[in-house]
């Protein structure tokens, strides 16, 4: 770990006891703070007038204490001048109604005059501050996308119809591509086609809206990172995102084009395992690379129960071992007003040190010491790979389906299988090389391009192993269903054919109504049985069954009941060195699911960890072994390795953990 | 049944495979096509330039086949162009804002500019299309109604201030009859009176709204209507409702004016017997006619379970049991893409014939064979008459009592007993010829006039039973209460005085609150016991009960406690040859409830079907017998008549059902 | 009890009934008769014609039968002429929409166009009402604040903005007082601020949005107070106000600008404790003064069950125990129309007198008789008083604690606690006087100035208690947290020190996530026991939990889990001859809570009066003591007095009460 950091607001707190503050968080063994993401209104009070004297002396002040800086560029909070004085910044909502003043991220993205107010502020911003030695990094901006919602504004509206132009050439295409012919709603001017609001209607062009937005936060990034750039070359250009799955923006393309990829990671805000994806997401994000944790929580997030000092002390070593380089707390010391004022800084609202404090200094100053016996460790290797498509993700976002098919949730499900066997995974989009893993899943993998299908062929022929679930190559690029059987591009390499399919939930028996409200339970699974390997497997599948043939494949699961009864559920399929899975059901009992990815791994030789309770961590980097125990119980781990503990006890090839206790084996 | 149908979508798929897909729908059984319903803006790419060359070969191509058609007009989705051009003709919310292109149904039917528009398209349209003499039918545009919610804008407004003007004469009369004195709400200007939106003031005028914006709509049909006559005289004219009970137009006034009943069936929307519920409506709507069903689904609506094959299967013979003369699917092939591409076509996505084609089939060439043999029966005959009354509903959901009430639950609960003893019911206007029926059954019909009133009198005094629960005779034609007791024009036919009622959500006891949310069960349920004939009953009523005496009848049921203990709950008077029963009590306990109609049905000598299993029909149109079980268990029912199976087996008077089964004897 | 009474409303039912309405309602013991709350409209049916014929011969025709009225000014209501044409004094909601005629309260009381009309309407309206020698009192509009939503229109914000600018004098002082460093939110023109919208956003903001929209409602009933008083000088001056803690309008203030405290109370919308805590409250808001039920309902209201006749006969008793001196009924008749038809009035909607007319007759001639023989009481003495504080109640609506901290439940149950002691409590606001009270409670008083702390102080030393719970002296009067530890100006009078604190909501564990919604129980309570004088107690703490410290005060309970463990949770301090307890907790478990509270009652030397079921009330009122079983059971309470029944059944020190049962013993 490279950084140890915080959050700190000069803006708010001002400059009286910066020393006390810098003193205290070296004491603490912080290396680097976050300044000036939301300081607008305090660097320019003004249109044009610079007041950057307390932000030269904030860096100074670190800078005496040995402390780094990544400065954030504040366009996330325009001041009140600005909106005030130009309102064509503000976002419009779906309604119409034009955000105000008075929180954050109320600006549409699109807006030049806002393009324009932004150049002038990050081209002083970096052309002043790039001059400190110790400002080592940028953060454009503040968690980009949606959180006022999505931009409807004119100007929006223009940039879309721009947009749909430049990418359909044409209206004939565009209401081709759209499916426009179904209720009549072809386009006959480009004027005619307006942004999307969320609700079911017109999926395609709920899609393209979705597209849009992403690439206009994409340029938007960009215009700063090129500023930073030109003005700061050494730096490292990064901003904060957020996730596991981000939904608004593709995180591919935008860390694609930054220096470091960097999550807000609070770990109470998800499960365990979905911590655990976030920072798989994360590091998949640029390969080879850390990632960065630009904030997570010391104390209470919003208003729940903070962690225990040993819970912050397991998360942080857990964010290590999974590859983060930096560490950085939110915030330095809690807030008297505003939103946050519940969410729990380093010290406590007096500015006293307190339970937090000791908890973060025992943690930083024990992982300092740590990390330096560790020296450079490689990252964590991933055998298996998830793929995870933002056009497959807006696709189901846009479309009635999306709320049951749940395509996140099926990722997290299938990533954690592979937690729960302390097996690495990436997450990584369609277009990246398989070549270094052994399995690649495909969870509902919707849409295949042709290239795609090519490079899944060549990755099997070469001894990989691919299992896919759910609806496999069913849409084309427009998220619109194909005229022919599925799966697109991959009959060929599954060895099947899907007519089609059903969706489970129960409704159609004489009691039972589509508009009475069902149940948690209201489906009506399908039973299927087989053979994985060499295990009898049985189950049910609640959300959505295949209408499948083998066609090449061998049938190794069959559907027992319902319509598609005596058809197959899941199909294996051997070719070149490496072989294909395909399970046609969306929603199968978690023993079988289990059984299932259990079944893909052996196919594909990767070998799952040691045995442990849930949400009991191993993770290996290089010779050194992470055993992490995230849960209340104090548990034993056989690890079937030699070492040494660098941390923690580790006897006779076992690790011996209290209650999230963390033991470190080289 | 005469038309074996579906919904087809040249302007959607082009001519391509046309020839294939007529061929396979002839040799589905489909001698019925329905084409247009929302092609406007592949019918008129331009204003006033018409492309109907595609038209005409779709419907040529279907008559090589044989196949009749169903034209519709296009008016549920006009051009972008339109709305474009002329965005009067959106629709406004009651929020102020104008619904946009890019779905259906977002016009304004008052707008005359849009009424323009739709004179020119459907007198084109039925100029051109009356010339194939296999276009045997048409359908006004598609389920009028308020789908995208009423239309508030301007036109609507001064149309609303025009149509009170004319019902009211005098703002002096409008503030009396709405009762603007409460809450000082008098109106000193017809611009002052604005269109109700939802909620719970000013329960006249939103009664008034709902009147009003029904009459647009039987407006803007009859517009249609009469151009559709004017140039193709022959065929038969109607649009596709929706039911059981549809709550946005007067479907009796409406189909009144038409030729045909059509209903859009989907039979997993509601439970069974509210599907039948919804047949005995449409029968009703024109009496002495069968129905259509001018939609119902093959596979899954939206993205549910989709029907077994025998339960298609089942649902088809029922329609046809209770009288429908057309069951025309909703559609051919499952559209690529759009806000129903998860609505299952009779074909897959891809056009391949496969689960669902060869379940069609199958069903359509059955009833093909077997309505050959049986000929034309008579329609099912019904001797319970429920008066369901739109001034009726629309009171009820203007007024915030409404959700308790539940005026069309009453209706179904009433229409499920007789269901459960295989006894028809039509479901009749209060203007009906009662002279047909055995018994008449009013569910809190609270609005009375005179003339109704008599001819219950004539009705009762011929031989015939009313049955009369809940709330009866308490208020005007306005929605207001009477100020006087109950039941208005009807308290010596029933021998009852209503002095008022009491609701019985509980909130009064110590630890109670009205703003604390009652659970599911906060009731304080009312105990009465009697003797209906010879059977001793006893129950609770849990919704209203009334604070009624008995004046001329019998009390034969009475309060046991609360605030009425000892007074009348049910009251029974003889008058000529006839009866009447009243019921002070909404919500009582299922027994009682069927004690009551089991009751009523005895005294109107009305004879009940043979016991089955709940959900197993047994239904006679003339001197066939129709038995179908709608369950997923086998059942046995024994007839007590002779007779030959034309379907299905029957033994000894007995018939066997295998699950989903159906069996026809005569 | 000096005044029965009930609501009228000539301008609806017209005069033909008058008299015999009158004496109706003065055979039913009724001698006050509430007019013209919403009758504007027929007052001045055009602008500047007065029509008030039919009220002079309505107050006329009460006169004749000994009748007395309070009559209202109209303001709740503007005719349809007035909105219609000044669209100016319409509301306009948070998202820009202005409200519109058709029910009531919707116009804006900044408005100074409205303002002259109300000047115009109240000017003439007490002029000539004066007059009547019968006219004994006014209430000013109809339960003021904000039933249509508080108001944003331009004129409400120019107010605000003035508002601000005298409150903070510069810009500088708001943006330092509302803390709006953090996320960059400083206002540099009074324009950029505008009223806040319910949310999460911008607590400082909202908390003076809240204390603004109050001032403007004090205003306002002002403007009508002092035209009534220089034309009617005699009479005395009401509004009718709603509770228990009503959070639009400062009462304190509201009602110490008027002559009478009155309460809209509807013993079914609370339980029954929370009644109490209404009377409590409106005795409270007026000291040594009993206060008036201006509206209470005789049966349903809205739609649920009404109360039985002996349980509307002992709220009324209740009502007189705890010190009202009027109790109105909500209404004469049952309206036929508009939103209330449901509400039901003491007639039957015929006109007929009832169940209902019985019920309240029955009640007012008994308490008529009882009340002459009992003459004047003292009012009921309450040796305790709970702190409720306006700024503080704003201040916990404002932010996203709020709903966990639920302020007004912390009153509440602390008050419930001495409602089942039978212990009378005053609920004041911090400014009142403490000297008349044994123990003063603070529930979350987290806002403290030195002058409050300074007379707590006084208060002890002279050997009163104060119990103080939950938050207490941590923010500053703009509601953000003070940076120094709490509690604020008390920690020496208390003895502690508190370094924060933490919610207990549970989301950290690793299968607990903040965005899955916790179930009811999401909670991680924390365990506390020790010894409260010399019981030994122990429970769990489950909302919040202080992070506290002793200093110089006794830890009489630790924390025995959690973060905090071995801290303390409750602390005692004596000082001069009085006693102070803190409780660092919110949400402690029933018995503790309940050992909490009886031991600052121990400390405090005050009595418990005698045990009885729950709901079984004992209040005193001077010599005479007041019975009454609100629950459905029958019940002994052995009262360990002397004294004679004139009420009811007491023998042998020992009151006898049926369900419903009341018993006045002198």
């Amino acid at each position: 770990m490279r950084y140890f950091g915080c959050a700190y607001y000069p803006e708010y707190w001002g400059l009286e006891r910066i020393d006390e503050d810098a003193r205290l968080m070296r004491e603490a063994g912080i290396n680097l703070v976050r300044i000036g993401e939301f300081a607008w209104c305090r660097m320019e009070p003004e249109e044009g007038h610079f007041t950057l004297d307390w932000l030269h002396r904030s860096v100074e002040a670190l800078a005496r204490h040995g402390i780094d800086v990544m400065m954030c560029t504040p366009t996330a909070a325009p001041p009140g001048w600005l909106t005030g004085k130009y309102p064509d910044t503000l976002l419009v909502r779906a309604d119409g109604t034009r955000a105000s003043h008075g929180g954050r991220r109320h600006y549409c993205p699109t807006s030049s005059t806002y393009r324009g107010h932004v150049e002038r502020v990050v081209e002083r911003l970096t052309r002043e501050m790039s001059q400190h030695s110790n400002v080592v990094a940028w953060q454009i901006d503040n968690e980009l996308g949606h959180e006022a919602g999505p931009c409807h504004c004119e100007s929006c509206q223009e940039r879309f119809q721009a947009w749909l132009r430049e990418r359909y050439g044409s209206l004939e295409e565009l209401n081709r591509c759209w499916g426009t012919g179904f209720w009549g709603m072809d386009y006959s001017a480009w004027e005619q086609i307006r942004l999307a609001s969320e609700g079911w209607l017109a999926p395609s062009r709920l899609l393209d809206s979705r597209r849009f937005w992403s690439d206009m936060w994409l340029e938007f990034a960009q215009q700063q990172a090129a500023i930073i750039r030109r003005n700061h070359p050494g730096a490292r250009v990064t901003t904060n995102g957020m996730g596991p799955i981000y939904n608004a923006i593709d995180y591919y393309q935008l860390f694609g084009g930054l220096d470091v990829a960097s999550d807000d990671l609070y770990f109470d805000i998800g499960t365990m395992d979905a911590d655990v994806a976030a920072m798989n997401v994360f590091r998949s994000l640029k390969p080879g690379q850390g990632f960065w944790i630009t904030e997570t929580g010391a104390g209470a997030l919003d208003h729940g129960r903070p962690p225990k000092a040993e819970q912050f002390r397991a998360w942080a070593w857990s964010s290590y071992a999974h590859g983060a380089e930096a560490y950085m707390i939110f915030r330095w010391r809690t807030c008297l007003s505003g939103q946050e004022q519940e969410l729990q800084g380093i010290l406590e609202h007096s500015g006293n040190p307190g339970h937090r404090y000791r908890a973060v200094q025992k943690c930083f100053l024990e992982m300092r010491r740590i990390c330096e016996q560790l020296g450079e460790l490689p990252l964590p290797q991933a055998p298996v790979a998830i793929v995870q498509d933002y056009d497959v993700l807006w696709t189901y976002e846009s479309s009635v389906v999306g709320r049951d098919v749940d395509y996140p949730g099926q990722i997290y499900r299938l990533h954690r299988e592979l937690y729960d066997r302390h097996v690495v995974a990436d997450i990584i989009p369609p277009e990246r090389d398989f070549s270094a893993y052994r399995l690649v899943i495909l969870p509902s993998l919707v849409i295949v391009d042709p290239d795609l299908a090519a490079r899944l062929s060549a990755f099997v022929e070469a001894g990989g192993t691919v299992l896919a679930t759910g609806q496999l190559g069913l849409r084309d690029a427009n998220g619109n269903y194909i005229p022919a059987p599925g799966p697109q591009h991959l009959a060929g390499l599954f060895g099947v054919v899907i007519q089609g399919g059903m969706y489970l939930h129960s409704h159609v028996e004489p009691d039972e109504a589509l508009w009475i409200p069902a149940p948690e339970t209201g489906r009506t699974p399908v039973a299927l049985t087989g053979v994985l390997g060499s295990q009898m497997v049985g189950g049910r599948t609640a959300v959505w069954a295949a209408d499948l043939a083998a066609n090449g494949g061998t049938s190794i699961c069959k559907f027992t009941d319902g319509t598609y009864a005596g058809q197959p559920a899941i199909v294996h399929k051997a070719t070149g060195k490496g072989h294909t899975l395909y399970a046609g059901a969306i929603g199968m009992t978690d023993e079988l699911h289990s059984a299932l990815v259990g079944y893909a791994l052996s196919l594909a030789a990767v070998q799952p960890g040691p045995e442990t309770r849930r949400h009991v961590e191993v993770v290996t980097r290089g010779d050194v072994t992470f055993v992490i125990n995230h849960t209340a119980q104090s548990t034993i781990v056989k690890l079937g390795r030699e070492g040494k503990a660098l941390l923690g006890s580790f006897r006779a090839g076992a690790a011996e953990l209290p209650p999230y206790g963390v033991c470190i084996i080289r």
